[in-house]
């Protein structure tokens, strides 16, 4: 059994967080857990956007805190996001989130995010095996 | 993409929602959603405890709201449950959940459930194929 403490990450473990511009991620779970997914708290900035496209992952993102929007790219459709909001990128969408007040979200990717990727300039994560390499 | 609000699924979507002895269940993501793991806000009775062993799923359990602790009954060790503290039962763990005050937890499984499943007397679900039978 794994326990880790958010907390206790986010003070003491600085491999499992990871920042970019405007967003804080700490990695409860990785791909070495061997649980088949990862999980990941994300903080995003009041006032900040993000254009993101996992091509190489599922990810669902759970709004524990704070509102937003999200566009969905290829429909124009925009969601409200606030606590309580998921939403799932099951066809890979290409999408853009607005924090209106800073976002806390809870993320899970499939295959698991290995904590090597940095997203690239069109918003991806490599796929595992670029990634690993 | 799918968009889904946790408040309007507890309120119209009694499919997505399950409750058994002193826990309640609303499923954000199932199996047919087609992301490879379900995604689930559960709620546990302040009070209540609760022994499970999910022998075919991987599952990790984040506590967004609540305090209780759980014991490893292979090891007998006990964790404290509060706000940002995750397990992740990557060997199956058996285990028992105790619910000091209403626990809500944020919790994944992979392979993810299909939505058929209730416990069985040794805590476990069945594998996806059997739940399916």
């Amino acid at each position: 059994m794994i326990v880790r403490d958010f907390h206790e990450i986010a003070k003491t473990d600085q491999n499992r967080v990871v920042s970019d511009a405007n967003w804080t991620s700490v990695r409860m779970l990785l791909a070495d857990d061997g649980m088949g997914f990862s999980f990941h708290i994300t903080f995003l900035e009041a006032g900040s956007e993000h254009t993101f496209e996992y091509k190489n992952h599922f990810e669902s993102v759970y709004c524990m805190q704070g509102t937003g929007s999200i566009i969905d790219l290829a429909s124009g459709e925009t969601h409200a996001i606030k606590p309580g909001v998921m939403y799932a990128l099951d066809k890979h969408d290409r999408h853009t989130l607005r924090a209106d007040t800073e976002l806390v979200m809870a993320c899970c990717f499939n295959p698991p995010v290995t904590g090597n990727e940095v997203h690239r300039e069109d918003g991806s994560y490599a796929a595992p095996e670029t990634a690993e390499a």
